[in-house]
């Protein structure tokens, strides 16, 4: 639930966490008033968890008052409804993730918070890495902190499992990783530290993640989820014809996305034809696809049966 | 068995594969009198297959007589044995590998080929790495023919399950791919392909290819077929909690390998530690362990049971 | 000079420019009261033109507001002295630099401007790179703007001179480039394009960029203003032999500095141990050298007789 | 001349050096009777050395046997025509480079030899490399010996200049670096050794090279012979006008190959355009131009004046 924080301690993400796009207008800007219609599109679709600003939510594309704008209307637009926000607040630089980490603390319904590296100035071990994440962490003392690893965006390569085994030493508050670097040996690593919850960032290998321990996905768009429920009951059960089977349905969207060019552009236009949703068109330099790809995009999805 | 050959079209994979070492002397001569004792230690580990002169194998590092030589030592090594033989003649160049395919379907007991791309001018497009694989499958017409991909060694980055789909129509003898790059998408692309066996190269993720539809590993060393064994059958049973308990404990060994260093050398040093047997240092590039990490090695096999 | 802007269409970086660190106070803060030091030293060393908050100045550790305020810093400090100001006003975002532009705009001082693209989101094409940059120099229509190259910390990777091309057609304020990534054909075919300034930014490849017709360096630390300058005086006069001596000759301060780990962590004590100006330490990620990579620092220099 | 060895000692690389094809028959097979017909266009051209089989030789898509034909060949050809022959023998591994060596002491008219390290298990120190050359060396020893440099083929990424100050020690028969990776840097610490002959393999790059003490450069096609030697003119004479708008020369014929491919197959089609000889097409997986790209290239090298 949104106002009543889980002590950090036993913070733990249960079920689906979906990474919602945030909303522009047509001139760019942000569209707030988008937000309360899709916390209603993740409800129908019994997502419990959202990862607010990520990659998907490109937050790196935000100014950071518009990135505390946003944080606050997502909690806003949660009220008391079942939905964890988890906000990430890695940005630019050291001191505005701080600055975000402390506002996330003071915003009722923020319930944990995330961050990646600086990348620009990559850091260079895992020591110099944990003192960073460290200072963002002590912003925001009442808020579970989670690492978010990441390294084709980043361009950071460190031993993950090394950085969280550290920074459960140091960082009072931290509480996990987000893994959407894509080694499964890194994976397995984080899963065998204990205490650390390690959390699917790339869908794609959601099943195989399931076998590393990891127990939810991050899911780009929401159509994707009953996908992920399937997959994760049928693991949980033993049935692992049913399990990749799923996993197979789930890679032929993305092969599908991929054909007219992936990225974010092509997940907002699959939100838009799947449940109806305009969340306008990502900034510059996110390409949005071109209307003869959202006509391929169309066809995919109807032979795909999503629509 | 080694003798009889199953037919091209019918040919698959059954059972765990190792990627032997080739045995060398102090000299760095090849050494082919240890080869027989070999096929004895991984028939003790009821390993039915072996992957000759790849990657674990050290095939760059010979000569092509050289190569011709330890295949045929490989085939008078097993005999009658129940071991069937995948000869690796992917090499340097195009006229080398037509030239080890042209051997291998002369000796009896070779029951298959595998082969990379070219990786000092590499392939740009799949449809040249297909034309390129095509010659060397046709001079072993019947021979099944495996495309060894293995980007982190060659450099060679292609899609593969485009790639296999373009095989499976011109090379009649395309009976698979040894997938050895780590990509899990990818392997559920080509597993969704059909009629394509596709073989697990990198066991460090075993349990998360057997969820992307791929039955059989290739080892690096005879004492993980036992834990291969058990993950396959937990995982066939739906028991998943001993697959990933089987799977984390081989990555133990994997962390205690790159502990040392990692690679070839050390392999070589386990095996001797644990099975006794001496198969020479790589020759250069390939380090071998210095005595102090062989000692690290030791102690550590002992913590984790295999001593 | 400072107060008198040159027209757009004309303006030109005529000498050397220095990229100047950002000081910092023991708490991290940024320390504006260091700047006017660092011009009375600047001019000491007869450098006409700064690069502020570029790599060395670290502008990516810094939050906008204190990006605007040090931009103000410099103008301030240069007051009417013969120092040329350019902003580089590339940052995390879009929206972001385009906010920083039009400060800059409004600041007297600020000569020109600069910036890189997105390092989160990258640009998959020139088109959308100059796209990025029209809408970042639109912003400052009184200043000429260079767009920033350094592909080895953007992991930008796009063709310069057809991105310049480009960009002359469609941006009126488009001036040149700042070109620090390292390819030499790259710059060969930039300073080909005709009526685009082409600055070296990998001051370490100064006198190859002179032959590709890039006439002034930038300058991570003042004190390489003088070997700048007569590899310059050497080039243009044809004396060849001196001035390959004195790239050599930088090569080996840079070969120092390489030896101590490298960086800006590395470039502010070698200033100090210099010009005794404490600039502070970089903000985190960025490392410091320990004591004793600052002592062999110092006998370095002195072999090298800086000191 | 080709029959009368220099000193290994005394031994010093003079003039520009042509990295020649080597000839195919429509089959594929090495053409021989091709060169002594490129000897007479090399003299024609007053090219005083090759460079066989390396990169543009494509030695490594021949097997061994091949190479030594080859090897005899252009000696055969050269005969005691002024042309000194450096013969690479760089290839899949130690061994056959070991019995490239061998041979080439063995072929009069060889008057030095290179070889590149080990390219599928890479060193990983410059140590290792110099011990893997060193056993190559060592089976020519009176024949000066070349490291070959080239980062971007090979994926050998090592400090070059560290290596060939390793290697002076160690190797009587180290004379210098075929520097063929495009760092100006290394270049600069390469030259500053002293002894050691830096030769520049990246022709795009030469006048930059000669800034860096490289004084005569590789070249793929003999067309470019006559500008190599302005660039060299000029730039011993402190005419950098002059030797910079020759670099421009042929930056634009570098620029007229990459409009349609690039690569070895535009090059043969370069030289068959200007020169009238016939290589034939490289082997598999090297592209050969289109039809249409070939038109292409016709019209540009006639917009350029090569035509």
């Amino acid at each position: 639930m949104s106002t009543e924080k889980k002590t950090v301690k036993d913070f733990k993400i249960e079920g689906n966490i979906l990474a919602p796009f945030t909303p522009f207008k047509e001139n760019g800007d942000v569209d707030l008033e988008i937000i309360p219609k899709y916390v209603d599109l993740i409800l129908k679709y019994n997502i419990p968890n959202v990862f607010v600003l990520g990659t998907t939510g490109e937050g790196a594309t935000l100014t950071v008052e518009e990135r505390k704008q946003v944080t606050e209307a997502w909690a806003r637009a949660v009220d008391n409804k079942p939905l964890t926000i988890i906000a990430h607040v890695g940005g630019a630089n050291l001191r505005e993730s701080m600055d975000l980490a402390s506002h996330a603390e003071t915003v009722d319904g923020v319930q944990a918070i995330a961050a990646t590296g600086s990348v620009y100035y990559k850091p260079k071990t895992e020591d110099v890495e944990v003192d960073y994440i460290k200072q963002i962490a002590a912003e925001a003392p009442s808020l579970p902190f989670f690492y978010y690893d990441i390294d084709f965006m980043t361009g950071i390569k460190l031993n993950v499992s090394s950085l969280a085994q550290l920074a459960t030493k140091v960082i009072p508050t931290f509480r996990g990783i987000k893994h959407s670097s894509k080694s499964i040996a890194s994976m397995v690593n984080c899963s065998m530290i204990g205490g650390v919850q390690v959390i699917n960032g790339a869908v794609d290998q959601y099943l195989a993640a399931l076998t590393c321990g990891m127990e939810w996905p991050v899911l780009g768009v929401p159509c994707t989820a009953p996908i992920a429920t399937k997959i994760k009951e049928a693991y949980d059960q033993g049935d692992m014809k049913t399990a990749r089977e799923q996993q197979e349905y789930l890679q032929r969207l993305y092969n599908l996305r991929d054909s007219v060019g992936g990225g974010n552009g092509v997940l907002r236009a699959i939100v838009k034809l799947i449940d109806g949703i305009d969340f306008g068109r990502s900034r510059c330099p996110i390409p949005y696809p071109t209307q003869d790809n959202i006509d391929t995009l169309k066809q995919g999805l109807i032979d795909l049966e999503f629509l």
